[in-house]
This record gives structure tokens, sequence and C-alpha cells, in this order.
């Protein structure tokens, strides 16, 4: 791990995505993330994957390189340590309601300079998770094939939660922003995220919702087409499929060159009058006749003769791949210094692990770390910052309001 | 906007959508983000959807609350004014490749401790784009309907670019850790983030990847229905569509309750064997049952009936809209303090504008600010940061070095 944020401890009191997320992002850069579950497990504890055994590969990766603390915090003394841990280290993140035990007012009391991060459901206090968020949004009925009727067609929903992981690192920003802002000035900051408003919010800021006022209506299902610009999937002789994306004169021209279409192209021009190598709107608007040189092209040629040219021209595209394809590819997994070795993962199952998307040439990235098992740092934790002594560690163990890991 | 940042300036050499994201986060935490862009605009300047006038909505919205710059970055001394502009204040975030003239060595020539976030296509300095990262990444041929057959089915691209969201906001969080280890510790850092691993990336800490390395083989397409857990879109008697997940036991008596479903739900765990209020797995495994009994219940009712029904019994669901609608629709948007009203934008249209993601209780969170013209704050900027004279300004105006705004 990266050590640019080692002097700091997060409490995390999470479930699912989002806030495990954002939690994981501050521990590959070397944070102690603290991650606090109700001693039966949080709610994210049995997420699938599951393994035969029953360990969740979800779980594990998500909660990568933190400390484990259970606790039954469904009683009043569980809820206490929790609440002393979050003022202690003056850090925390979660996704429980703001009207739960764990508000920021409790977590600051006596600790003004609190930094708190709450991902919220939407502004309002209504439930949301990434599925619906995205429901909402409208992407689910702009997705799919272009041929679909557009009154009858059913929504697609994205299978990455893509809102999830952009509120997660989202909020490990907005974290890191209000440290930066306590640091200069010494003010804690209780900040919530609405992971409905991350929804909104990117609709907002892609200029998608200023294009859907400013047309009065909602923009055409284009299939695979890159909207605005040129791009597509096409299928090569062999039968594979492959995305090229054109948004620049330099990626035009590599196109053009990779599958020598200069000709048809200018027999384009001509007959339509435009020119293409300097606007992706008139890409755009004659998309179909170009998609078809390029595919009359494609279709002529193997992928690997195709990847060739493509590459020598220095266009940008990519060949789908399934995703046990990408899983086991060497150039993305194998050989990409973005995995480390297996650590010792709680399933036992071993693979490649992933460190920071960040990497940072001079400083030590070191290899990945494994999740915690469920309680494994309760002890240490409560020993080490709240000071108490092995024997009311002991106590409370005996009580059933602190539980180590099983194993 | 918050004044979280308000301390700092970050330089933003960006096209697109990922880097002017981290940028623009920023912005709306009260940074002051200066764009530096060629003075004929970025490769982004004129990203669709455009207004009648050629005004990019994209770019209006993505370079929300920025200043602008525009210089000639084709000549040295355009180039140099940028560097220079780094390294007075610190800290910058691109896309340009590191073999650019804007190296982090060139950068922090003389500031050792420039802080430096660069957005790569993959690892290895081949070229992405969030389309082709998405056909690599195996989701596209995991997206679609259940019923395409896996092995003729073509790949269904997400509209939204997912691994530019994530990127951005990654980024963000990334120039803020690297920020925090320089308050601490005094030393620069230069952080690379390639746009491919944090597609491959998000593969692994999601589990995605050990899981197909598991499976030893592809998830099947699963339509519209939640991995691992249960939820779909199902369709009301008046024909709306709306999404339902249940992840938890708390959510799934909800469903039962709002549906009035306890019957059948109870003669299908005595079929069956197995209980549902407690497992995920069996929910999962048992879905295509339980979603004809949801479908049957919900297809007698309408839409209004339903949202009622599941809103007093504490489902979490949403009602599918089209992109309009939703960018319409008063809770999502028009009564949702997310959105500011409309500032003065460069396009001329008004329309509402986003705030950061963020809300934090007890701090002015003002109103939106524009985006700046291209090259509006270029003399503010240069005589500030540079201490040039307004004569000196002006010779290079006069030589194209720098350019002002049109308008």
């Amino acid at each position: 791990m990266y050590q640019l944020l080692s002097d700091l401890s997060i409490i995390e009191v999470s479930s699912f995505v989002a806030s495990p997320t954002a939690g994981l992002y501050c521990a590959q850069m070397g944070a102690e993330v603290i991650r606090v579950d109700h001693k039966a497990g949080g709610l994210d504890y049995d997420r699938y994957m599951l393994t035969k055994e029953g360990w969740s590969l979800a779980w594990e990766n998500l909660n990568r390189a933190k400390k484990s603390v259970a606790l039954d915090l469904r009683s009043g003394e569980g809820r206490e340590l929790l609440l002393e841990l979050t003022r202690k280290t003056g850090q925390a993140i979660t996704n429980l309601p703001e009207q739960s035990f764990l508000s920021h007012a409790a977590m600051s009391e006596g600790r003004p300079d609190m930094v708190s991060v709450r991902i919220m459901g939407w502004h309002d206090g209504r439930q949301a998770m990434d599925f619906t968020v995205n429901a909402a949004s409208g992407y689910p009925l702009m997705t799919g094939p272009a041929e679909w009727d557009q009154e009858t067609a059913p929504p697609v929903n994205q299978v990455l939660p893509a809102w999830d992981f952009i509120t997660g690192a989202y909020c490990a920003f907005a974290m890191m922003a209000a440290i930066h802002h306590r640091t200069m000035t010494g003010e804690g900051s209780e900040v919530r995220v609405p992971l409905g408003d991350v929804g909104m919010g990117t609709l907002g800021n892609s200029g998608s919702l200023a294009e859907m006022l400013y047309r009065g209506g909602d923009r055409p299902r284009l299939g695979n087409a890159i909207w605005g610009a040129l791009g597509r999937d096409f299928i090569s002789k062999d039968g594979k499929r492959f995305m090229v994306a054109v948004l620049t004169t330099k990626q035009w021209h590599a196109m053009v060159e990779a599958f020598d279409i200069a000709e048809p192209i200018a027999a384009l021009e001509r007959e339509t009058g435009v020119e293409f190598p300097h606007s992706d709107h008139n890409r755009f608007v004659h998309r179909d006749a170009l998609f078809a040189i390029v595919q009359g092209a494609a279709g002529a040629l193997d992928y690997a003769a195709i990847a060739e040219r493509l590459a020598a021209a220095g266009a940008t595209f990519e060949r789908y791949r399934t995703m046990y394809e990408a899983s086991t590819d060497p150039d993305l997994v194998t050989n990409n210094p973005l995995f480390g070795p297996s650590p010792k993962n709680p399933s036992g199952f071993a693979y490649p692990a992933t460190r920071s998307f960040a990497n940072i040439p001079g400083r030590e990235a070191g290899d990945p770390l494994p999740a915690p098992l469920l309680g494994q740092h309760s002890e240490e934790v409560l020993a080490e910052r709240l000071a108490l002594s092995s024997g009311a560690i002991g106590k409370l163990i005996d009580a059933g309001i602190v539980a180590t890991a099983r194993a």
C-alpha cells in the first residue's frame, strides 16, 4: 500500500458497495480503516458470490486491507463502544441513517472537529440503492438495441453498480476534502452524500439534463453507437467483436488508415458534401454510412490483422471480452502491476489481488493485504484506541458485547 | 459552493469527461480550479450536445465554477507559461500523456513538492477511453435480456460513461490524498491513474474477478435481475415499469406486505422446502418463481396504488423514467436542493445547475456558478499567478500566445 494516508484512522460502519468502497480506497492509500460490524456480520456479509464454504468473495475484496471489529450493535453498550471509537479517531464513514444511534451529533460529542461522511438514499430520506437510482436516472430506457421500438422497449439495467462506485470514490474525496479543511482551520464537518443525488447530479454534470431540457424530449436509443461522436462495435471475419472510438481528428485518421478506406470515405464526402476529419458532428450525423464502410472492411479481415493495423495506426479500440476472459487476460490482469500476489484471503481461495488504482512512481506500492476475518481486530483496536484492559475486554466478550474472529 | 478547499488552486489541463470531472468536484468544494486550454479550445470543446449557436452543453456543465485560461499550447512560449502556472500553484490534474511537455518532471522543476494527478489510458501506455475499457471489462456481454442466446448475443454498451465518472471521482480523491501527505510531510507526489486500471480494479474490488476465477467461467446474462439477490423490473396494470430491490430481511417483508403475497410465498416455501426472509441465496435461486408471484400482484394494480403500498411498507423501489422525465421531475430536480438556480451559462440557455453531491449541514452551499468563457480569466490569472504586467500580457495576446474570451 502507498502510505499517503498512514497518519489517519477511519472508522467505517458500512454495508453493500458504496460505503465499503470509500473505506477501501483510503485503506489502499495507507489509512488504518477499521470496519465495525454487528457481531453476526453486516447486511453484506453473505453477499454473492459465495464459495462452497459460504465465504463472500464480494466482501473479501471490498474490505481488503481493513481491520475488523465486531460488536453487538443492538446493545446500548456495543453502540457506545462504537461511538467512542469514532470520537477517538475523529473520522467516520457510514451508510447508517442519520436517525440511527450513529448520528453526527452523537459522534461529535466532545469531539467538535469530527469529520463524518454519510451515504444516504435520496436527499429527502427516501430509500435508494444503485438499482433504484438507475431506474430513476433514465439510462435503462436509453440502453439496448437501436432497433427496439421506443414505445414498447423494456428498460435495460446496467450490471455494473456504477452509482455505487461513483459514490464510493466521491465519498473518499469528500472525506479528504473535509479533513483538509480541518487541518487548515480546526473545524469538523458533517458531510452527507445521497446516492440519488450522485445519480441526478451526474445527469447534470454530464450535460445530459441540459440536453433533455434543450431538446424538450428524450434522446433516442442509439444502440452501441457513441452519442455525438463516431464509434460502435464491429465484427471481424473470424467473428471477434471490437469497439472503435473516434472522438478526435487523430483517431479518425488512424481508423481510416487502418482499414484502408480513404477511397469510400472520399466518395461519401463527395456525396454528402461534408468533411469528416475535423467534425464530431458530421461523423455522428453520418454514422450509419460510416459504420457500413468500416464494417465492410472489418468483415474481410481476421481480428489479429485488424488489431495489428489499428495499433500501428494509433487508433483507440478494444476487443470485447467476456468477464471470464478479462479476468484471465495477461495484459489486463496477470501482467498488470495493478494486481499483486494473492494474500491469505478469508475464503482460502487464491487469486490476483487489487492494489490502488493510482500508481505513484518512486513510492513503494507493496503487496495487497487480505480482508480481515470478522472481529479479527476487536481486541487490538479496543485496547489501543479505548485503552481497555485485557480483563475489561474479556468481560465484554463474555457478555457478548464484543466478538472476536471465527476462523 | 462549500469552502472546504478554498485555500487551494489547481491547474487542470483536460479534455472529455474523467479529468474535467475531477476538477469540477474540487471547484464545487471551493477550490480555485484553473482550466488551461489550447486557445482554439480543447478536444472536448465541441462535445455534444450543442445548442443551435454551437455551444456545448457538456462542456459548460463539466467545467462549471472553473476559471479559463487560453494559451497557444503548440508554441514553446505558451507551454512554458502553463508549466510556470503549475509550478506556482503546486497542484495539477491532466490527461495529457507523460511523454508530453506537461511531464511531472517538468512541472516539478524548482517545485519538488508538486502534486500531479495524470489520467492515462491503460497502464502500459495503450490508448483507452470509457467505451474501450468497457468493451474489455466484460460488462457489455453480461448486459441485456436473459433470453438472448449466450453464444450469439451482441454486446450492450452502457450509455453512462461510468468508467470516466468513477475515474474522475477517484482522481479528486487521489489528489486530496497526495495533498494531505504533502501537508503532513512536505513531499510531493506524481500520481498516475490509468482509466483501464479503474475498470479492471473495479472488477477486482467488486469480487467479480474472484467470482469468474472461482467459477472457472462466465456468469450467465441475468437480464434485469439483481445478481445474488432479489430484484427486477415489474410492470403495473397501467403499464408503468418499476424496479424493486430486496437485499435485506426488512426489504423482503416490506415487499411481501405491500403486494399482499404472504400466502403464495408460504406455498412456495412449502413446495421448495426453503425459507426466504433471511436468505439472499434462496431468494436468488428461486427468483423466477418469486418474480412471477410479484408480477402477478403488480399486474392487478395501478402504479399509484403500488407506489403508495410499497412506500408505506418501507420497500426500496423506483419507477423507471425516461431521461427527459427524470430531468423535469419535481422530486428529482425541481425541488431537489442539489440543484440551484441557473447562472448565466455560456450558451445563454437557462436550466437547473448542479451543486456538489455532498451537502454539509451548517455550511453555506451558495448558488452554482457558471462555466467560464474560453480564455475569460487569461489576463487575471497571468497577472495574479505569474505577476505579469498588463503590458507584458498585451504583448503575449498580440503575439497570439495568450487568448482572451470570445463573446
